[in-house]
């Protein structure tokens, strides 16, 4: 892997800047080298403070320029709705998927699973991923939820709105929605497969610890975020993959999608390796609920319920 | 009736054991005759204590031991969807069910009315039963929600994993969520029917009591509880019926499934006799809301917006 | 405009009556005139106090005399589901609506979007109405949700259970679910255009105020009721045109069901001049959301995010 | 008594004015007759929206023209501290107090019980009234908390900033911290004693109902709010007694401080006959706590603890 | 130790009678061999019922007749207060107490550290016992907060209103406000000594799990509850102490008022053996806060604060 | 000033070090150099997540060395009680504090109001300082809350247990409990003076923006931290002041405390400049109460009731 920098501290609030154009204020009459301020929000404008997430982008160009969204045909990678599923009360087991030749991680996703509705902001999707060749111009961008990635095989490159991360397998990626992404192969992997799982409704966070109290499970400084990288290429063709309502929707540009300059905020990709989380047990008899090994979780309004759990059984 | 023992108090921490079993522990390394120790979850596993249901079961034989499940065509029980429901504002009511003939309980239910959808474990659904036969080894499983049963005639003996509960009319009986369980005839009836109201969310609760304090309405202490019952029936063809997002399925075992030597927990299956309700009215003029003879409640997210109430009319 | 009185203050508790029968208690033994006393329940009964919604009608016939409700087919105004919609992630934006000839309200309303369900309670619907015609003895009522009007152009006339009450465009009017009510042009307009907005959930509400402290954007005091005005028709034929989960079903009756001599409560339709609305934004830098132009909003059970706001963008 | 207008509706928002000075904004830059406009707080500025209180009121001349506080001894009417009280665990009861002679309401009262500390906004206290004089050019302030008066002898007219309230025994009057108030006889009342409870922390509500439902116990309907009354009295001598900390300080103007023309807002004094309370009991066996007969109540943050509780044992 | 029968779970509505007393009612008209029914309350009659704290009580004698109290000086067993306390930011450790001669356990016990007032129901007291002779027909009733005792020295002999309970060092015990005890040495027991932990607010409970999940740390079928155990002892001169606001008060009877023929309810003394908590901790690296080791908590208002927590340090 | 380097954002995350010493553990086996690892706590372990305030530093030596603390006479700075007060209901204004000379900061302070008690830590305490020489080896540490020093003439050079922190007029500095520091005069500065609030319960919170949404008042990323700085002085005499509850006491170590070689958490002091601040307020008619000008905030357990709130009033 190249050498990519991060910064650190799950939810923190963070600044980044290839150029210097930050300042107290967030949209000031001049901004800096003619960029445009955007704001990205990952929440509804009035929750309470401690759930706040949004991002300023500091931007070449505007973000809403480019040419009108027309469907385009994905079948495998799509929300499970009443229509395209089967049930079935057994248990189920999946053989490793194999690796596919010639395609890049957009077309190289296969749903397996889910429940609920990404057009109510409801419920959730599994998918596998398997490809062997890089997105060159093209963005991903998922209307429906956040993406949780767990890389089993290839070290992978994410460029994303707000810079780079490179991952190996043992480590998790989290991009949420909204926030456009490409996936690469990181230098000298050939090919790569893994996990996806796809949340409609709330964000990751971090479970609370209760009587474990300060410090336990995943510790919120081992989360890195990445740090602003820009391309700043024109008359090229570019193009965005839209998720929407389970549903995939295409739109062309004429420059890189990446172009943010500098951003602050803390809406913003992030990946964590497992090997650092703090395992805790019981030490004298019987055995916890399977809750004690979560790593992150999407809470519900309901207290204590989650909407999803991520989950490691590490080595004891 | 024969002589059925009962454990009493609502919600309560309980403990009961045919053969000597249980100990502080609750998955020791040996257990006493060779038995498996099993939790049956009835809330998510990280829910504030007092709204934890859960119980330790000790069993002869673990309870995967089955064969898969495969579809089982029951079209009247089942659940009301947008397909196979007709919308209609005017006011309904129902002439008395007849009473059928030659069928055991799981063939003997209607559904008449319903609202949402168990697989997103939103809504309810009404059934009405009639039945004159026994289930011989078999028994009914319902992974879509928790039923409660209004006995209109004919007095129900119910074999569930807890144990066994015995019912008359003017009795209600609350069976939840992944128990599973057989309806039978008492001695000395010969055809029953009632009601069932099953809901696909949370479970049923005695309702806030607000101003009228720590007594009033339905008392704690007169729910009753089974006590631990099993049967070590072998080599023998048992078939389970499990009601699966409103479709049903079945699988055979070859062997009794309740077989359940000891227990200790609050997730567990009660009844009630509606004479012990204590009323409360108006003792001036007007007259209060009908929320005032609530019985047992299903709370929703939304403070004192419940999923469904089970309210009875006593005579004043 | 005739000169129709009006009563002030968001929420507030209200009495009033054409004719003297209002009493402390609610349903007395013997209520003046014969009248029929009914209480009409905006919220569920057991909801916290300050979010009790519920109004006692008292009235010369029962609101339960009609026929049958039977379907009618009005394929425009209608609820936006699966079924009948297109999922299209570009932005919209509408040309006015043309003015329809011959039609009055009811037939001449429009859905143009929507999300959810009424029969889940869940959700909401946009709407646009043109007409030129009167209801004459006829009414609607929506089961499904209430509607916020947000008058384009003409001045209209609603007669709504509760009373009479008028607007101009500039105006908003709401009529909660439940409510029957007419629209009509006022004098000297001879056709209407505007907005629907239809919630399925909760009710409308002031939003909090946050720091903003005690006073600021939409003053409770702004917002005006009707008062108690009744027709005594008999012997005529009176339609009344029920939306129920988003389809409609007509009844009829024998007699003005606008026939309510007194009412007392606070679940009643009302009326807010959009030039009242106190305007909060930055005196220094930077400009803040969208948010704190809210003039009401409907809350959802997470603190912070709404189900709808209603939004205005004031002159600077 | 002479005829005196109320208001309706426990906790509205109400507007009342003697001359018309009221428009949508609360501080106009020209008010009517020159008039002050002045808000008077009964809760903090950022508490939830559904439980602010205060009131704008619009009077003759500031409030704060006043010389400036002096102490004042009224040794009998006072707090309960830690040094002038005795700790005993036996019940108490006391006899009916003596009709004092030559005194009027402010020199009249005897504190007998209490607990807390008003300096600490935590507790409350008891006292017992009697006189048999007007206050004439008089005025007590209660910095401390909110009286409760209980009348049981004698008709009571008050004098308050926001208008006059007049009540018999069997009703109650609320007068709230920082409302200035005078307490006169009635016409044909020679003599009066009754109770006062005074609470330091939060403002009376009305309980919660719980699966009472949306009526029952007291009515919002039922209280009673004054209506704006103001006198013009200039180059007089008026006395203004300020309880601050359980102690009295005593200050002068030279106008009558009853000077409000106009006022809008719910922090109000307010009376209730306790006649109207809707009785609620159990109509089968045993008997519900006290807490069922609940008229008023100024909650804790601890929900269903109270600070105080107003309750009545109404005859069966 | 006698042979002393129990019941089990934390928090649970118990039944428990020498004689066959109870029925569903709670105060029917006629009771059993004229037995008087009275109700202790451990709360606030309108908390949340998962918080309810209640036992009724059938006794052979009302609990009110007792000569009136009068002050009784016992100035080492006291609370903490300004008065006459020492402040002191240095660490403090303690020399094991000295064995006290010829002294029953309420002349036994010297505070030695608290905080906050009983007068005021906020903060807690910390009390050593040490005593060699039984209180022969002497009780003590607090009613300030509750004792937890840890039992360092000597086996111990509880009565207590609701039945006896024995305890042993490494156990503790927990005997709430104002729940009538005496504390004597067990058969074979000389002298004891050991630590007590008093608190003025709410009562102790189990912990909240969060990730832990629904087992783990003390469980709740671990916690012992005595069961009904009555004198009937008439004609004898028998000593109540209460303390009441730290200070103590004497009162006599002429009978035991250990009269208790049956009782039913959740407010109850309880004992838990300390070598049963199932111990939670890191298996990974570093180690947790102090918190992961609380046995029982005494919550205050705000989330995840504590007023009291009882701790354990298990060995590793 | 000299050159001071700065963390950004309010409640982050931080890491600093001045040599390399940071894991992803807290408290490995082996800390470089022969490091102490100590946390430091703001909160109760078991708080909810996003109310966690805590930090582990790593020094040179442990803080428990140092000798005994023996009270320390320092009258004018103190707590404001019962005892020592005035009670008095005028409004009161100061005239501005004479410079002192020859005195440091810790002998140049005056307490000049207060409420409530730092031993129940509840309330809050007014100082003014004004001083003209150097803490040299001397260091305050304040047991009983946090400082909010407003600096009105002179800048000051804070050191702190986390770095330093320069500030000048027009900027606020908070210190919290516990954490130990020493206060100076910048360079250049021959003399000071100003303001500090004392808060003895939570700390300083960003007030809830309500309405206003993620932007506006005072920006989280203009709070300032400092980074990680350390003196490695030995055999010298450092005096340590402690306030307890309203009292000094002095204590003595052999070495500088400021030995912190890196630290990672959030509980840390910060700085803020005024100007920065985002003001809202209306722009049609009235004006909002002063709660919209609030910077900080201390919350009380009551929604919306601050136990503080830090306001400025900024030139429109």
């Amino acid at each position: 892997m190249k050498n990519v920098a991060y910064q650190k501290g799950f939810g923190n609030y963070f600044e980044s800047e290839c150029l210097p154009v930050l300042q107290s204020q967030n949209s000031p009459q001049a901004i800096p080298f003619g960029l445009y301020a955007e704001q990205l929000s990952g929440t509804a404008f009035t929750v309470p403070r401690h759930e706040q997430q949004r991002t300023w982008l500091y931007r070449i160009r505007p973000s809403v320029v480019h040419t009108p969204f027309i469907p385009y045909d994905l079948p495998r990678f799509c929300a499970v709705t009443k229509e395209n599923s089967v049930i079935d009360p057994n248990q189920f087991r999946w053989n490793p998927i194999k690796f596919s030749e010639d395609v890049d991680f957009i077309h190289g996703v296969t749903t397996i699973a889910g429940q609920g509705n990404p057009g109510c902001r409801s419920g959730l999707a599994i998918h596998v991923y398997s490809f062997n060749k890089n997105m060159n111009n093209k963005a991903m961008n998922n209307s429906d939820g956040d993406f949780l990635f767990v890389l089993q095989e290839g070290s992978l490159s994410f460029r994303t709105e707000m810079g780079i991360i490179e991952a190996n397998p043992g480590e998790i990626v989290v991009v949420q929605r909204g926030i456009r992404f490409s996936v690469d192969l990181c230098n000298g992997t050939t090919k790569a497969r893994g996990y996806m799982l796809e949340v409609y409704d709330r964000h990751f966070e971090l479970p609370e610890l209760g009587p474990i109290g300060s410090n336990g499970l995943a510790y919120a400084h081992d989360f890195l975020y990445p740090t602003a990288s820009y391309q700043d290429l024109d008359n090229i063709t570019f193009e965005i993959y839209n998720k929407y309502q389970g549903k995939f929707f295409k739109s062309t540009t004429f420059h890189s999608i990446f172009d943010i300059v500098a951003w602050k905020g803390n809406y913003c990709p992030f990946k964590y390796d497992l090997k650092k989380f703090n395992t805790i047990n019981t030490v004298s008899f019987d055995h916890p609920d399977p809750s004690i090994f979560t790593v992150l979780t999407v809470k519900s309004g309901q207290p204590g319920v989650a909407l999803a759990d991520f989950v490691i059984f590490p080595p004891r």
